[in-house]
């Protein structure tokens, strides 16, 4: 990591422990008040909750924020289109870990939607969830120049979690399983499964912040790298993470026969790919000044992180 | 039906019929085109394709053009809507169809999405379905205060497609199944199965339409009693109707021990039923003008059809 780190030798003094922790607070109080301002007794409420707030490393939600951050001149509320994010990716993970899917019983060291409630009710919590954060995307009070604003978040988001983006990512990922892909066909599967959707979480955050088009673009740069270096690590971890810290079973993808980086480049190649990655992405934001201090700290912790 | 008709007599010169084949014509060109636009080639798309365009009453659709024609004064685009209602529906019919939920093979006389494809493909084309109809919904180029009017209809159909409305419907006529419940309990049931998105397609198309607050609060009351009139059809409908024509097999509701009308109060009872609703739908807008006959004829199709 030495590499890496030379080149932001100007964030050494940022404490990025506190800023995400107070950040996940404050996403998990706003995500946990959501659904409990309405029927939280009903079974699909209990679901929904058990899913969207059993832990997680919220990195989209906080990736929205820190985007939003790095260009806001003046105060906004940002919070409703983090937690709508972090909303559409529980959703993903309920629908994913399904039978018909890749039939995982462990998620976060819990078990899974689907286990702990049943098949059915995590089809339907996992529909809840992406639909309400259309709802709480729709829902912010505000003029009518601001409106237009968070229509034109809510097509980007749409797009990335649709079947241009996310959901086609996952079709691709069960259908690759026991076949042999390219490199090329696993980054572009990638882009779109985890990619599309962590572009999305940075780009809304700079509309919301009334970011220039330079800006904008340059933060794409950083979070197309920043997604691909994610994955990477993810893929990683499933090789050599501590299940303790992961909160899942390592090996699956090996005996799954998926089509993963260390399967690929090997995990030295590929945690020298996820480095490059970076570099990248902190060159992309280098004009940038202390304010995106946290995007920098987070793609560091990106390729760092041990769950 | 004489009892209704005599009411009406005033839409005897409207031909519904082709008024209705028209709009038909003109959502499936619609809906052909915004999957068409992108990578019709995938698997995805071909799935989304197969439940979307598979005919259908697009009484949705229809119901939302009808309800803004009935109170528009200028022109405007309210077909995004439209679609997106269907694509909502779309949607909720391939996840119900799923063998965790209703487990039926067969829809509009045609294998279910599961049984066409996978059962992950159809888990991931409903998903993708609901995702697209939002993207269409904040898709529509408009001026700043045409924004904060999507913004609003975003939001109202998100809440009824959602864990207050037809998500949780969903979830409690599953919970319902082999257990005896009240007639209070069904309609309660079906005001949100069905009832909820049937009165969004009619709101927006009336918010839309810039409809009047006295205007958006008839056409409520009008979508609420058609809403319900058009459940106890269907249910009706898998007592009487004929496979052939409905293009789903008769008698599954009682083979599974649903709670549905004419088990609770017989098929002459829910007949009655329905006519009475049908008849308070038409008062609740009998001050509307000409305009609105295309709503009329509608409710009186809800209750006389065939399939």
């Amino acid at each position: 990591m030495n590499q890496v780190n030379s080149k932001i030798m100007d964030i050494s003094g940022f404490d990025f422990n506190s800023y995400i922790s107070k950040k996940i607070i404050l996403i998990n109080k706003k995500l946990g008040k959501f659904i409990e301002s309405a029927q939280d007794s009903t079974i699909l409420a209990k679901a929904m909750n058990y899913s969207l707030l059993s832990g997680g490393k919220r990195i989209r939600p906080v990736l929205c924020i820190a985007a939003y951050e790095a260009v806001a001149e003046k105060e906004n509320d940002v919070l409703p289109a983090a937690c709508a994010l972090e909303m559409i990716h529980a959703y993903s993970l309920i629908h994913d870990d399904l039978p018909a899917m890749d039939n995982d019983i462990l998620r976060r060291g819990k078990p899974t939607c689907h286990v702990a409630f049943s098949e059915a009710t995590a089809i339907l919590a996992g529909d809840a969830l992406l639909t309400l954060a259309f709802q709480i995307l729709s829902s912010v009070q505000i003029n009518n120049n601001d409106a237009a604003k968070w229509l034109n978040v809510i097509n980007l988001i749409s797009k990335a979690a649709g079947y241009m983006g996310m959901i086609e990512g996952q079709m691709r990922d069960i259908n690759y399983e026991n076949r042999c892909i390219s490199l090329k066909e696993l980054e572009y599967m990638h882009s779109l499964k985890t990619g599309a959707l962590i572009g999305a979480a940075v780009e809304a955050g700079a509309i919301l912040g009334n970011g220039s088009s330079v800006q904008i673009n340059q933060l794409k740069i950083y979070a197309k790298s920043i997604g691909l270096a994610f994955q990477i690590t993810d893929d990683i971890l499933n090789v050599t993470g501590d299940p303790a810290e992961t909160g899942k079973t390592t090996g699956t993808d090996k005996n799954r026969n998926k089509n993963t980086y260390p399967a690929l480049l090997g995990v030295t190649g590929s945690e020298k790919h996820a480095k490059k990655l970076i570099r990248e992405a902190l060159h992309a934001i280098e004009t940038f000044d202390n304010k995106a201090d946290p995007l920098r700290a987070i793609a560091l912790y990106i390729i760092e992180r041990k769950k």
